[in-house]
């Protein structure tokens, strides 16, 4: 399965040198990746409420940027799921803008649970079956 | 040559788990990258007027989350170069609370010139001896 | 003239009580406002160009919060001029999900051009009459 | 009572006119804003936990710019409460510079707390004596 996230770059995405200021990058890869959760069923309220996660948080995260993009472009964002681990996933975000690559991303998220040690921490646990079954149906 | 960047997580950095948007902390990367460089002398103006350069972009950034961050966290970051490369260098950031480490980060940047064609592009020069030599100073 | 923006409330728009984190409003107001002037013609590059402008910086900016927000929200904001004064303009933004008000803001905005005192400085101008016009003009 | 909040304007903060994007600005007063509850012994957790608030947020926001902020600057954010009502507290953010004026921003907060019927909405409470007791305290 893979989603695909429509974005315009705004006037205050961009810096002084008039490109996209690079930290937006990694904004819109986690809207890109909600929307591939979303479209596997896999809302924030199902994630907490049926799966007990406090969220799929990231445990790494890297973007090659190829080409500077600019206020008034219009990008595409493809995403999808590359590889899975025992309790991690690695979800690569393709952003192109006329069919060109601008820059490619990589996520590696857990499933996270909160620790029940009243420390607020968070551990990630075994990747559930169910969302790697949904995460990788076909389209 | 290092830099330190002290930051407090603010409420608004924070999602609806209560730990930080990571986007955010490649935020602070940039922010401790300008750090180092202005205190190796190359301001945004030196580095514009005096080298001829629009910035120093981002080639590829990269991070490692290790804990989650909360609002009220205050943390420093470290950044210094690590490598050079003809055109490129790697700037390593270290996040660290309490002394511990955080999360640990990596930008490779680039000296890029405009384009002379009117294109609005952009160009990864030869990294200077000057600015090569300024980073590298004893602290 | 009015102009009409669809955004999506992402994860990272959103605060711990899992609502927006309001400064986003504001930037979405921005890039609303850019939405009106492009329409009407007025992009960065003509604003700066053919009419010797820095950009339309804000003087004044407000919004009432009506109802809160939340991840997976869609809202259209409808952006227009409400009033004209010499140096400034007022531009009014609707927030509206499902066609209910949920927001409303403010812009009071001026043409700005730079100081030629080197300061870095900038100043008001009177509102070209080609600019009032653009954006008066009917749908 | 008030609160000094240091803040130092970033490179990510500025646009392709260099100058501060508008929409920080609130977020700096958000920050600011939680500077002043926590000098008054109101973090949120106690908010959440000892008063059953969701948090104090916004129901109106405004704020003039004075002259513009610039990548480099360090401002200082002082922040009050200038008024009370019933249901709603105005704080004050005086942005200065160098003891200058260079923005002054206006908050209207609510004590909330969450609607029991499951939609997920939010109602303010009457503002409890010991919220107005503390955040009026003598420095």
């Amino acid at each position: 399965m893979q989603s695909k996230l429509i974005v315009a770059v705004e006037f205050g995405d961009t810096d002084p040198a008039a490109i996209v200021f690079y930290p937006n990058f990694f904004r819109w890869f986690d809207a890109s990746a909600w929307r591939l959760f979303v479209k596997a069923g896999l809302t924030l309220d199902i994630l907490q409420n049926e799966f007990g996660l406090i969220g799929v948080p990231i445990a790494d995260a890297r973007s090659t940027f190829i080409k500077p993009l600019r206020f008034g472009d219009s990008i595409e964002i493809t995403t999808y799921v590359a590889s899975w681990k025992r309790k991690t996933f690695n979800l690569v975000h393709e952003v192109r803008k006329d069919g060109e690559l601008y820059a490619k991303g990589l996520e590696i998220r857990v499933c996270a649970e909160p620790l029940e040690d009243g420390s607020g921490g968070i551990r990630a646990i075994l990747i559930p079956d169910e969302i790697k079954w949904r995460l990788s149906a076909r389209d």
